[in-house]
């Protein structure tokens, strides 16, 4: 502990602390406790005098007593992938880090109701599996699903490529067990599809990134396994022939359309230049491409559907170009030319990211004008704009110009976010769609929140988190 | 204003109200207010000083204002459909009343994104027609949906027979402009499909009836109009396979299925004894049924598809026989039945409701129990459970044995809820699952949900009202 700072914790508080999990389930040495300082992008470090892994819900619930009691920050933690710096220790050496991966139990299936009872440190992935082994599909998607946890995907509010059908994790969610600030659990873990006996308490650790209480268990919501499934690529002239096609699909497919994801031309390029066996489908360049996947039953013909969508398309020239896929491994191969698309841009140098939100409708008059503001800012850079265009959810990275230094480049991060923001406001768009706040965007929110707001945030936190010691700094 | 109480509000106040709103739209004369003060069951009427009647955003932002200043009660109220009591003022005289019916305007149709900003009067019946004419569907579907109002209907998070598909209220709204208790108006009229940036505080709101801020409109999610529909009635043997229908259903259409409700031998006797032209579709009788509705795009075929369903659950023996709609007629004579059921209830005397929901695959050990329960406490007493069986909810109505005394009998209401809210109970239900608690449910809240429950809900309604005006006396 000699590299914390002199204000950190005191050892006899580290040692109650202990006590309380037990000391196989206290870390304290630096090389255990190195793993859950550090996010993947490498953007945030910090330090903690202990992680504590509780093995129990009573165990993170005597946690947070003696940190109120105390007031020890404590910072959760589950499966640490994160994109904002929520999940990780500020370097004040004050900050406890709970981390709930030991609560992994998948306690039930119902499986004639279509629900699962799960605890907060269950991966994504054992989720779907669980989910599968009783014909259901539990439909939340992400790349990280197999590290990623249940209690993080609530805490965010995690989304991914099958919202646009199936809604983002909040939708998903039927109930929850919560340890709030002061140790008190709030048992709500029930599986209702109605329940409109007083506040829907649930709703207010959604999404609130472990700043209102720790999430230690949900009931999800599971869907029907769709029999078949269909996914095409289409060449499009412009984000505006991307939205015809969207608006055209949505109307035929209604609830059966599973996905639509747009990629521009540059992000095509790079996919094929640097992912291994990646090809266009498509023998002419495009402006724009987008993805589109249909799900269906056993009597509904998903691909079919997606031909006439197509056809009609086409005919109106709305649709430049269309592959449909003929095999389950085309189908693969498309969606890997769109899951590729975040790990390619990292071959091309530096990448300002912004993780954005429009009305699915401004999406191609917000991204002319994102477009050309970036390119007046930095003559060179490279915008690849990609994402879940029938939910409005574009990530809008923009590489470095060819040859620039990366760093000079980087160094202009915050500048051309306040280029792109301000475009978003005008949108009355969201500067935090997917990913959340943490602490990469908590000063952001003040800029492009109005006052009402923020004050609502902090009656909020004050009124269920007096002490401050919920994940603090972050969010609000 | 003689027959108020002598602790009502002061002239001198009354008067201030008004001249907020002007003295054309502060009634003050009974004639005036009698509308306002009796709900549609009668079960409440109550009495207030005046009626308000805003004409926008800013009146009712200094009606709050006022209201925080001087501490007067606020009741607000839109279409006056509700069954809870929440939209009636009580007896004290000291509660104003403060309607929306003004704020009637659709503000936008977002045609090409799919949504709709309408604010709080708008009747549910206009916004479905203002969805259709941009070739849309708003899919909240309410018996009372003629006068039931869009404000209401958010704070309520109402529900009806569209839920299994497209889900309450509370997934149908992307955006709210609430007042809150002290007169700040917040603007979160988003129309974003992913908005991660701090807490969704339109949740906060939705559901609350009115007691932690007056939403005064709301951006609402459009969805696919479905092309075809296609309409079942099946006979069953034991609610056991009505379940096993459902799970048949749900797997095989999964979104498909827009509707699953079901009824009981003796609701369609009474159905076709009382309820002009209903006839019973099957030939024999059985102890119960189920209506099921599946809605596809073009190239999709529910007939087809439910034809399917049906003839394996023949096969399988799950479901006794089942007549398949022929026409759109027949569809609606079938549907008919369904909404018939509250209506020719009134025919048989007296009955007790419960507006319960359990997990959906306990639905069927629930009803044997309960109905043994009330059959035990009331012998001849006649239950007729019915309702929305996809989602668990279940309105347990029970009619009066044939020749008793209805006074007589409506005088064990309370004793016969709680015989079944004791088993709602021990299946971890909701006792008030689609109506909400209003003043009817509210002293019950305590009993069945746990204290921790109870001290978060106070703990969100001190911080957000400290004053206690909005709705005081509803939900907590």
């Amino acid at each position: 502990m000699s590299a914390l700072p002199s204000d950190a914790v005191s050892r006899d508080l580290v040692a109650r602390f202990a006590a309380l999990v037990g000391p196989r389930h206290a870390l304290t040495d630096p090389a255990d406790i190195a793993p859950y300082l550090v996010e993947w992008r490498d953007l945030y470090r910090g330090v903690t005098p202990v992680v504590l892994r509780p093995g129990s819900v009573a165990e993170v619930a005597a946690i947070l007593k003696l940190a109120h009691e105390t007031g020890t920050p404590i910072i959760p933690q589950s499966g640490n992938t994160g994109l904002v710096g929520g999940q990780t220790p500020d370097c004040s050496g004050r900050e406890v880090l709970l981390s709930l991966t030991r609560l992994d139990k998948v306690r039930t299936v119902d499986a004639e109701g279509g629900t699962m009872t799960v605890e907060a440190g269950v991966t994504l992935q054992a989720v779907h599996d669980a989910a599968e082994a009783a014909g259901w599909l539990f439909p939340l998607t992400l790349a990280s699903q197999g590290s990623c946890r249940i209690g993080g995907n609530i805490a965010t509010n995690a989304g991914g490529t099958a919202v646009l059908a199936y809604g983002n994790m909040r939708e998903l969610v039927m109930g929850l067990e919560v340890v709030l600030a002061d140790g008190r659990v709030w048992n709500g873990l029930r599986r209702l599809r109605k329940d409109n006996a007083g506040y829907d308490l649930k709703q207010l650790f959604i999404g609130a990134e472990g700043t209102l209480g720790i999430v230690t268990a949900a009931v999800l919501k599971l869907v029907a396994r769709p029999a078949r499934t269909a996914v095409a690529f289409a060449g499009l002239d412009s984000a505006q022939a991307a939205l015809g096609l969207l608006e055209r699909a949505r109307r035929r497919a209604g609830p059966a359309l599973t996905g639509f994801e747009l990629l521009p031309r540059r992000g095509l390029e790079f996919t094929v230049r640097h992912l291994p066996g990646a090809r266009d489908p498509l023998a002419d360049p495009h402006a724009w491409y987008a993805l589109l996947e249909l799900s269906g039953g056993q009597e509904a013909d998903p691909q079919a559907m997606l031909e006439e969508i197509l056809s009609d398309a086409l005919e109106a020239e709305v649709a430049a170009d269309a592959a449909l896929a003929q095999s389950e491994a085309q189908a693969a191969d498309f969606w890997r030319l769109r899951h590729g698309m975040s790990e390619v841009q990292k071959h091309e140098g530096g990448s300002i990211k912004h993780d954005i939100s429009v009305p699915v409708a401004e999406v191609p008059a917000f991204l002319d004008e994102a477009i050309a503001a970036v390119e007046a800012l930095v003559p060179g850079c490279r915008p690849v704009p990609f994402g879940h265009m029938g939910d409005g959810n574009i990530h809008f990275n923009v590489s470095q110009p060819v040859g620039a230094d990366k760093v000079a480049y980087l160094a202009g991060w915050d500048a051309m976010n306040a280029v792109v923001h301000a475009i978003v406001a005008r949108y009355d768009g969201s500067v935090a769609a997917e990913h959340g706040v943490g602490r990469l965007k908590r000063a952001l929110l003040a800029d492009v929140k109005d006052p009402v707001e923020m004050e609502l945030m902090r009656t909020l936190k004050r009124a269920l988190d007096p002490k401050g010691i919920l994940n603090p700094g972050r969010v609000v």
